[in-house]
């Protein structure tokens, strides 16, 4: 029996945790921690995790396979603490939605003979605890891997084959490159929403502009609602690229006041017009360009079935394979490009 | 047999007229014109008119009531070309997106003897065209409501029936004030969601941008998909208002990046927590203060279904109001206040 551990039962833990079950693995045995012990027992009780431990040390000894799942500042005390108790070889991986500072910390805390490989699920919801997580939660979604210098063959692998596992699509990608990717994809509109909401909500016509309010309003302030610490941590370990992104926000409101305060109507209607096309191309055809990265994927999935699960694994990562490669503009992420 | 005239039958007039249709009024017929044939003919096939005619003035002659739902910008030629042929005492209301324009041009364009009461339905979605017309995309919505100095009482009173027939709330306000508020919670979620739109698109590493982005940015950005004439007309009948709220937008994207900047990490958490409180609370529990000001709604729809659908639509209207005085926190539009 082999043993994975997910730290932190939140909403993408506990999530990853029902995909990891719905996959049905045999002789893998679904570990869970988190400091919120009603958390651990929610987790349990929803069947995200087999089993639940009291303490870090006990969750993560004899893994091979450790998924942190924390909020990302708290990650680093995480892997400070549970550094000395990992099994030789293990591999850990997180999900945090920054990955620099997250990478240093790997880095400096944890053994040498430990490998370890970022990870960032683009996938998320404002509801944050384990209770609003779903199996479908990471299903068509991009899953950025960031291996570590020193990370192995092997625990790259394994972390394309769990990211496979929970129907995601792998796209490697660099720690710095994804900090400044996701600052304008992700960050940008998290701080923009939050700041909606807060003028609006400050303004002393609140009530009026409250019962006035639709859909549009609704939406566009949704991610004001995400969980704080999650906002702030975002923030904190990501600063330098969402200033930079927040500073061309405003310069972009600026393009738009201009065009307003000069009376360029015929402008203001082509932009408009080009903007609607261009978003419209966008959700319906997806992506620009998708250079194909997965022609050995299949092989990837096999060896890391072999790894730790056995045939029966490895039978369902072919078929995932191969379901994904018959759906025309999946299972392509792109190579990741040089400027943000 | 009364007539009712929608002039502009795209998403909201098209949905206005599947919503009265769904109301079942006898005696009562529905008019459809639209400058776009095709438009008119989708119209009539999907049963949000009755018929249509082939010109503006022989849709509107001998109508009853005249709901304009066309493009903002073209309400003002649509006025003057119908102007000289309506009937006496005809009753007309508009659906725009902005009200100080329209109520001008109402004022100095249509005849004494009519009586305009302009209209704005806080609904919509970013899928022009009768095509994405729904019976339903009115219910629960506030549905502002702005009489002319000149209207009669009676006119008042009809177009209240009609926000009452197609399930909205109706909220009294002046045209002002309407265009101040709806400029916070409307037009700058508009602009703002087209400028991170843009603003991303429009960068060197768009591919791989676009790659990373998931349902945070989707959403954030899903009024940049808006109809651009309406985001045009919008922007330009409301102007001032739409540049005021661009402006203290910015200023408040230079709140978050002194919080950055200065690394005050303790305030940005507290702020991040107010901020998701604030909007949890906003979602849960609707808009802050509610004046009652429903009292005579039922006597309002009855009087108006005597006007012009007889007993059965009274019937109706005295159901739909119990029905609503029921269902707490609904039926109880705010009465606007001062300060934007």
């Amino acid at each position: 029996m082999e043993r994975m551990t997910i730290v932190g039962l939140g909403l993408i833990g506990g999530s990853l945790g029902l995909a990891l079950k719905a996959a049905k693995l045999s002789d893998i045995e679904i570990v869970g921690y988190d400091t919120d012990t009603s958390a651990a027992v929610d987790a349990r009780r929803l069947g995200a995790v087999d089993k639940t431990e009291p303490t870090l040390q006990r969750a993560t000894a004899g893994a091979g396979l450790v998924i942190l799942a924390t909020p990302i500042v708290a990650m680093r005390g995480v892997m400070e603490e549970m550094a000395g108790g990992l099994r030789e070889n293990c591999v850990v991986t997180d999900t945090a939605s920054t990955k620099s500072l997250v990478m240093d910390w790997a880095g400096q805390l944890l053994p040498p003979s430990v490998s370890f490989v970022g990870g960032h699920p683009m996938a998320g919801k404002e509801t944050a605890g384990v209770a609003h997580a779903e199996a479908a939660l990471f299903t068509g979604k991009p899953y950025c891997i960031v291996p570590s210098p020193r990370a192995s063959e092997g625990a790259v692998r394994m972390v394309v084959g769990l990211v496979r596992l929970v129907e995601a699509q792998p796209l490697f990608i660099d720690a710095e490159e994804h900090d400044r990717y996701v600052a304008a994809v992700s960050h940008l509109p998290l701080v923009l929403s939050s700041a909606l909401f807060t003028l609006v909500r400050g303004s002393p016509a609140w009530p009026e502009l409250a019962a006035l309010a639709s859909s549009g309003f609704r939406d566009v302030t949704r991610l004001a609602s995400t969980d704080p610490e999650l906002s702030h941590d975002i923030c904190v370990t990501n600063r330098e690229a969402v200033l930079h992104w927040l500073e061309r926000m405003a310069e972009e409101i600026s393009r738009y006041r201009e065009l307003l305060v000069e009376g360029r109507e015929e402008d203001l209607f082509k932009h408009f017009t080009r903007t609607q096309f261009d978003r419209d191309t966008y959700i319906t055809a997806g992506p620009p360009t998708r250079t194909p990265v997965t022609a050995d994927v299949p092989d990837l999935g096999e060896r890391f079935a072999a790894l730790i699960v056995g045939e029966r694994l490895a039978r369902r990562a072919r078929e995932m394979s191969k379901a994904r490669s018959e759906r025309p503009g999946e299972g392509r992420p792109p190579k990741a490009g040089r400027r943000p």
